[in-house]
């Protein structure tokens, strides 16, 4: 029986794989993935076998490993970031029922973007935390924004992923106004970019400066809750409301 | 200058780590931490100078590392999971604001407790998710409860980190009532105790039974929203609410 494994390799870079994805990689006959992140693992592990796939077609890669699965012992399907967490993990299983294959499916997780950024920006995810997307193409816009108005109302801190692309510009800015109903327009606002690659950059900013922020669909924003503060540069959101530590 | 690395480690395991983490414990001249993760870490870097401080002396602890930080080149703080995520990051940060230390301090992020749980359990994160902690060691459980429901009014996915202490039993069945005013009591519950471990087991349940489940502080509680379900033996949230992808 073929296995089949999701792997999750982390923000992009070598260093912040794990053990486990590394051999998963390194054992696997072929190595399914869009496009970039096949250009990305080619450089890293530049003698194994490849098939790249566009991007948006999840289902037709998920089909094509599935298929390779059935054939060879060790097939493995990747991610960036955490492959259980907005990952392929989930269409992969869903692929190989709708297909009846006979393959055994392993998930390897990896860093996903929320711990990366906030381990540049300093340590804002030292409290509860909702991790929302703000991709609104198979879950309706109200629901997004209903939870965005949930996480306010309760004071949780907030990794949105998927902040913007080219069609959907104004969904972090009403996110934004969310939040203002319920936090200061000065609660600190993390923002990083290429989290672990070359091209990595970051900033802080502010609830109420978000809309000057230059953001895209390469960009993780953490805001913080009601306690969180900025020192030194860095992001930090106490563990607690009670100082019983001190 | 000296410089304080606070590692986030992952679940336990060397497979776990990421090479990051590896290279900057290997790079450490000393490694401070609970004595538990040092007793882990010793199996895996035998040579390696460590010093061990109880639990609950988190404090204590910080002071130790910022204080050997003045005077070695490389001291590593050690947190399990990610170090980011109710870890050791943002203590370490507040008390070398406090004493004033001139030291560079630097944050390794590792596979979080939800991300390993995740990937043990199927995939139960594809959506969006709320971690929370049941300690109420250092928030009010008026508002711990309040992100539980708020969470359920939201149908985000929920993961319990700490769901179970000698002295909070009934924590976990006070948020299982929360959620169950929102969603069914057939609702997919996955728990994995010490992921990553040697000890490691997970078990599948529903919101309606959790109180018959064994628990602890070493679980991990995982909570479907109103779409998840279980496919053979794995606990899958599917990608949107919209099957546009079929």
């Amino acid at each position: 029986m073929g296995r089949l494994t999701v792997i999750g390799f982390g923000p992009g870079g070598y260093e912040d794989m794990t053990n486990r994805a590394v051999r998963a990689i390194e054992e696997a006959e072929i190595i399914v993935g869009y496009t970039t992140y096949v250009e990305l693992l080619k450089k890293m592990f530049p003698d194994k076998e490849y098939l790249a796939t566009p991007m948006m077609q999840e289902i037709k890669r998920c089909r094509m490993a599935v298929e390779l699965a059935q054939q060879y012992d060790r097939t493995a399907v990747i991610s960036s970031g955490d492959s259980g967490i907005y990952g392929m993990a989930g269409i992969v299983m869903e692929v190989a029922q709708q297909m009846q294959a006979d393959i055994e499916i392993k998930v390897v997780p990896g860093i996903t973007a929320a711990s990366a950024a906030a381990a540049i920006l300093g340590a804002p995810l030292m409290h509860d935390f909702s991790v929302i997307s703000l991709s609104d193409l198979m879950t309706p816009l109200d629901l997004i924004m209903k939870r965005i108005d949930c996480a306010g109302i309760s004071d949780m801190i907030v990794c949105l992923y998927n902040p913007k692309s080219r069609k959907r510009t104004a969904y972090v800015e009403q996110a934004a106004d969310i939040l203002m109903k319920y936090r200061s327009p000065d609660t600190p606002v993390g923002v990083v970019r290429h989290a672990g690659r070359e091209e990595e950059s970051s900033f802080l900013t502010t609830l109420g400066r978000i809309k000057e922020a230059p953001l895209d669909m390469f960009c993780v924003v953490l805001i913080g809750n009601s306690a969180t503060y900025v020192m030194n540069g860095k992001m930090i959101t106490p563990r607690g409301y009670e100082k019983k530590y001190e």
